[in-house]
Parts: structure tokens; sequence; C-alpha cells
């Protein structure tokens, strides 16, 4: 569990953005509102505004991931700010150096953020606790731990397209026990306060516990889709199949997969999400990903005006942190 | 063959750019005049123009090719854009997502252009017939059908140099089979109504039914180059040296290399061209290549501003169509 | 030897800059006072400067250096220059283009600036030999020649510390055969006029006809270390471990550690520098690396403030013979 005060400073503002867990509400709902402010930026002619001009953020990615990655730098790059991209598995730590040697020393370069993403649960948080004061940590998935910005856009599409998050009730369909993703959304649908969280999977993909977390556990999709305002699938690592935890992708679709028949369990005017990349015909069919119910393509959109939103608070909050210095 | 209305709106404004087919000499000089606007743009202090500022541009490089890369890279930057570059071989085809779905991604992130370059023949065409329409895609190259870019290039640089196109005799020299840079040539050239088209090289280097596109075929050099006023010089894939379709490099310089004696046999102020890289000493001798009568670095050169064009006149037609959204 | 009139021009201006070595007290102080003007600009809310806006600094890596590039890259970015990286090794190259014909092809395209990296010694030099005048030329590091930015940083550093550099006695200690770094620090250092040099380090490390140099030679770190102002650490290449050079890490820490208790036989307020990044435990024990003494991080801050005055004052150079071209 990471402390309250390692996100959030005395001001109650956003200075690192590692978890959703411990944020609570109101906070949540701030980012939501300032990412509100710039959900129409990528409509205008110049989708750019100059807010963080003259800001340096660092991509950190100690794993690949091409598709986060250029959602981070499209965010950073619409907020005005210069960005690296540095490979770190790729480059000092074959020289032997070690991580805080390596963050000690971007931070002597004057970066204002990094944006991590590792393979290891707890990366962005040990990086936030041993950084300088003046840089600002935004966690891009660690390992099994938390997506918090996944967790954030699927919460702005969900109160685009429904209003309010209080009365809902939503699914969560598929591998709860190995998703970063998963974790982040409970943890975010619970601070909000929606009416009631199911999660969805075969025994072996629910982790142990989970009861703890207030949530719902059911092991028929037909049972746990209905009645339901919001469906969010999750992706199916193909990896797990391989081995004893699942049989095959096939006899996976055919007890998991979300087609057109089981969508109709759902409230008539629920919503399917998914955080993509899409393993179509495994967890999900074309026709339900690319149906009238999918805002799968407005999460990609909305994932923009959060990233942007994130980066703004906590280098804002810095910002001024910094003016209180000598 | 690609139908006009694909690249070009009702308007006769230019949306994607994929091929030279089908264009039109009208529009073809529109963009070379375009060009000629942004060719001092490299000359000036600030190397900059505000055209694209607030656009994401994004190269999506399906094979690496650094130099083309490079080339679009600058055009985009000059014209103030924000470039993302993504290698899709390095990326999310790897986690198995489909090519659409992928196009959906970069769409729903509200990009403006894609720069594809692909193996495959035809993949910037069906890119462009599935993509979204606020987004424009310019063909940087695909499989052995198109490099409309470089043809557009060649014209410019033609043009700079004899002044009009019409009344000139050209021939182009090399690997015409596999050469998606002739085929562009061929196209480009025959629009603008150049007065003859040679084509010249061994027989099993000529593409069959190339007598269609009106060309002359020549299979020796010395014959091919008499009395032409451009000479354009085409790479040789060192591959094609293996297996039986060219007896070594060695031979192949001594019958169709680019010597200065062979050059002495176009007229006087026949000019040299040549898409690069060079093969020195296999297509042509370092003396013709680095000689008064190349104009190879100019091809680089002027490859900037042809880019910046295109670039600039799809997405001023995307921008004119935006407006009418709501 | 680099002749002086390949970085200097004849009105003392940097046009390019490869090496310490013959370029004069005068212009190092000149390019240190230009990077006092720059040393603030990180600390600004805006870190960013428009001296070098619509400039194109391409980044010419033929070896992979992450934090060299990352160095780089930042300094043109605050300057507000264009930015492209091109990992040599891995493009043209591979095509078969020679390197004259890759610089041809980039000064074609109008860049401003090559910042070269090179595992070979003089790769730098020859680059600036052979390219356009109209291209400014850093030497990025080149084999076991040089790395005179870093040398540059470190006077910088020093004087920041020492207020003056001519009466100052300083150690450097470690690998000096195969540092490129030790050999352009000895000759900035010897440029500046300080009292005394001294290089510490294993027989086997001290390259022979050292003593030419000016430079005092010690074999043992407690001897060299008396009463020196500065400890200039190099980084020991752990390649070096492996034959009959070096016993082991372990013993080469016994003999040629920086321990606290070493640095007590320097000045009280003796300064402890390290181009990074850090083998802890090898050539220098944690306390010292973190400790007070150590400037270390200062270094890397300070570094580019330096490479933006380079940058700036080649290219300012530059500039202005532009302007007196047609």
């Amino acid at each position: 569990m990471i402390r309250r005060d390692l996100q959030v400073d005395t001001h109650g503002r956003l200075k690192h953005f590692l978890t959703i867990e411990g944020l609570g509400s109101e906070l949540l709902l701030r980012i939501l509102d300032t990412a509100e402010s710039f959900a129409g930026v990528g409509d205008r002619a110049v989708k750019k505004v100059p807010l963080l001009r003259g800001k340096t953020i660092v991509n950190l990615f100690f794993e690949p991931s091409t598709r986060t990655l250029t959602t981070f730098e499209l965010a950073a790059k619409r907020l005005s700010a210069d960005v690296l991209n540095i490979n770190v598995g790729a480059s000092s730590t074959t020289k032997g150096e070690t991580l805080l040697d390596t963050l000690r020393t971007l931070e002597a370069m004057q970066c204002d953020m990094f944006v991590v993403r590792h393979a290891q649960s707890g990366a962005a948080s040990f990086i936030a606790r041993h950084t300088a004061p003046h840089i600002s940590v935004v966690n891009g998935g660690d390992g099994r731990h938390a997506h918090p910005t996944q967790a954030l856009l699927d919460l702005f599409t969900i109160r685009r397209h429904k209003g309010v998050l209080q009365g809902l009730r939503i699914a969560i369909v598929g591998d709860i026990a190995n998703s970063r993703v998963a974790r982040s959304q409970i943890h975010a649908l619970t601070a909000v306060g929606v009416a009631e969280i199911r999660v969805v999977a075969p025994k072996t993909l629910i982790p142990s516990g989970v009861d703890s977390l207030g949530v719902r556990v059911f092991y028929r999709l037909t049972e746990g889709l209905r009645d339901v305002d919001v469906i969010m699938m999750l992706r199916l690592q193909k990896e797990r199949m391989q081995g004893a935890v699942l049989p095959s992708t096939h006899e996976y679709f055919h007890f998991y997969g979300l087609t057109e028949e089981r969508l109709s369990l759902a409230k008539p005017d629920a919503i399917v999400m998914h955080p993509g990349p899409l393993n179509r015909g495994v967890e999900i069919e074309s026709e339900v990903a690319d149906g009238a119910q999918s805002v799968i393509l407005e999460q990609v959109r909305y994932g923009i005006a959060v990233r942007m939103a994130v980066m703004a608070l906590t280098l804002g909050s810095h910002a001024s942190r910094e003016r209180s210095e000598p």
C-alpha cells in the first residue's frame, strides 16, 4: 500500500501519480474535470496548448510498450513539453549503473517528469520515493500492480456516457488475477462510489482475497453480465494459454468471450470497454468490439486528455513548490 | 490501379498521396509549384514555417528506412508539426493486434497524417481506404509498387534544370522490374508529357508488358543514352546479384554502369540523377556521381521541399473539410 | 594532431568542436563564460531559449551511448533547435553506402550540425574535414581519442567551485591509457594553466610517453592524492578486468579505489569528480560518491549548459558566415 502523502502534498495537490489507491473521490474527480478541459484540444486546428512549454518530460521505459509510449509522448507534445524517450533496458543498466544512479543523472539534467513503465510491481513508487523533490513520477504501468492512467480514462469514458458514476453496476471480465488494469479499475470504481463492481472470470484467473476489495465474484459470464451498465473486458495474455491455467483460446471464448448474444443480457444501453490491444475472437467477438455499444476507441481518445491532465496537475503542483525555493 | 477519387476530392484537392497514377498533369504541377514556395526554407536562418503547427504526423514504418524516415521527419518539423515515429514491426503487431486495430487506435489519438512505409505493394492505398476521413495518408514507398514522393522530387529537379518538362528525352537505367522508383517515375514523366521515356536494362530486369506504359526499351546502354536530356539511374539491389538474374556486380558495371565515356553520348547538358543510396562502381562510377552533370544531391535537397508540399496540400485539404464538420 | 584552423576560423571563432588540443586558454574560457549564461536556463519555469530555433541538429551516433545522446538532445532542445537522432550503425551503412555519401546526403538536407559519436579515434575530425562549410561538427566522443565536451564541463565545474583554475593541483585517477576522457582533461587543464596535473594508476594503465604531456605520474594512490584540490576519478572499463591487465575489481579497489580515508589525504576542501556512469565499489566507494565533497551530479548538470554553449558558439560562427553568402 502506497501512503497517500507520497502522491498528494499537504495542500491536497497531486505530486506523483502512481496508483489510484488512497487518492480519494474528490481528487479523482478533479483530475477528470481537468481532463474535460483538455478533451477538445485534439479537435482544434492547432492541437496544442502552451501549458508545459519548456518542461522536460522523460519517458523512462524499462519494458517496451509502443502504445503506452505513444499516448504519453502525444500528451506531452500537445502540452508543448519537450520529450525524451529513454529505453532503459537498452542503455545504462548494461553499463552496470544502478537504477538510483540513472535517476540521479536524469535529475541532474533538470528533467521535470519521469513517466515510468516497468515489468516489476512497485517500480514507479520506488522511483517516486527515491527521486528528487522537483521531479514528478507518473506510473505508466508496473508489473501486475497498477496502470492508473488506464483506470482514469475508463472512469472518464464512463462518466461521459453515463453522466454520473454513483449508481452504476459494472462488470470486469477476464484475467483479473494477472491484470494491472483490473486492480487499478477496482480501486477507481470503488473510490468514486459505483453501486456494484463484479468480477467475472474462471476460478484460475480470480486472485485470492478478491472479496476484501468489495467486489462480487461471478464464474459464469451469463450471470455476471445481467443488468450491468458497463462491461469492462480485459485483454487475455496469450502466454497464459500455455500450461495448465487455461485450456485454449477457443475454449476461453466459448465460456468468457463477449458475444452479441451475451451482451444482450446487460442493460440495453450498456457500454463495452477494452483497454486494448484486442484479441478478437478470444475475449471479444468483432461484432461487439465494432458494435454500437462499444466505446473502445473513445477510451483511446480520452486517454490523451486524461494523461494531459495528470501531467498538467503534477507539474503544476511542482511549479508552485519551485516558486517557494530560493 | 488506384481510383483517382481515393486521392483527390471533388474539389480537385489532394486528400492522400499514394501514387502518381491518375493524378494528372495539373495537380502534379501544382504540387511542384507549392514545393517551389518551400524550396527556400532550408536557406533561412530559421528553417521553419508555422503552417502545420499543432498537427500530429505519424511516421508509420513497417520496414526500416532511415533515409526516408529522416526526410519525412525533417519535412514535418520544418512545417512545425509534431512528429511520432512508430516502428510497427517492433510493436503492436507482436501483440497480435491487427493492422486495422492499429489504425483505429492512432486515429482515435487524433493524429492527422500517416506516412506509410511498407514492404508490401498496395499497403499505403489499403490504409488510405480503411482510415478515418480526418487522416491523410502519404506513401513513403510500398513494395515494388510506388515511391511517389521520389518521382515528384525527380520532376522538381528536372524542371529546375531544364525549365520545361514537355520536350525532354529521358532515360531510366537499371533494375526497372523491381523498382518502385521506376514505376513512379514513368507515371510522373508520362503525366507531364515529356517527349520520350526510355528504359535501359538487361532483359532480366525489364518487366513484361512495359511497352504498354508508352516507353521505349533499350537493352544496350550506349544506345539508350544517345541524345537524352536526363539520365535517371536506379539503385541496383545487390540481393538480385545472387542467383541467376545477374552474373556479378563487376559484369553489371561493365555493361550498364554509367561512366564518363558513356555519359558523353547524351546531350552535353544532360543531367544525371540517382535516388540513392549509391552503389559506386556498380551502377555508376564516382567520376560521374560526383561530376559536374550530377544533380544527385539536389534531389535530396529538393526532396525535403517536395515532401513539405505534399504534407501541406493534403493536410490543407483535410483542414477545409474539418471546418465543415459540426 | 588536429590543426587549429580546422576548429577555429580566421576571426578566432569556433567552427567545429573536435578536441581541446590547440584551442588555447582564451577560447576555452570564452566557452565557459558562454556556458555560465546558460547555466540558469534549467532553473527557469520555461527551460528554453529561442537561440537556435529553426536549426537542424543531427545526433549522428555510430556507437550507442544513451547518456551522451540524452545530454546533447536536451541541450539542443533547450536551445529550441530541431533534433534528429540517427543511429548510423543500424541504417545506411547496412545498405553499403559510404560514410561520405551519408554525410553528403545529410548536408543536402540542409542540416546545421552533426554531433558525432564513434568508436574510432579521429572519426569526428575526419567528418569535419570532409563536410560542407555550412555544417558544424561536435565531437561526442571518438574512440580513445577525445571527449572534449566532457573535459569542458569538468573545467566548468572546477571553476565554479574553486573560482580560479590557475593555482590548482589536480589528480586524475584510473585507466589513463584507455580513456578519451583523460586525454581531453589533460589538454584542457594544461591549456588553462593549472599548477600541477597528476595521473595516478597502475603501470599497466599509464600510457607510454605520458610525461611529454607535462603531467606527474604516481603509481600509488596515497601519494598521488596528497594535498590536491581536485580529484578526477575515471570510470574503469570492466572489460579490462578480463585478461592480464588487471587482476580483479576487488584488487583494483584495494589499491586504487577512492575511499573516505584516502580522500582525507587531499586538501580538506578538495572536490571529487567522476564522468559517470559510476562503478561503485570499484573505482570509488559510495560514501565518497555520495559524500559532501562529491560534485559528480553537478558535472551532469553543467554538462547541459556546456553543450548548449558549444552548440550556440559553433552555429553562431556559421550563422555569420552564412550571411556573407549570396
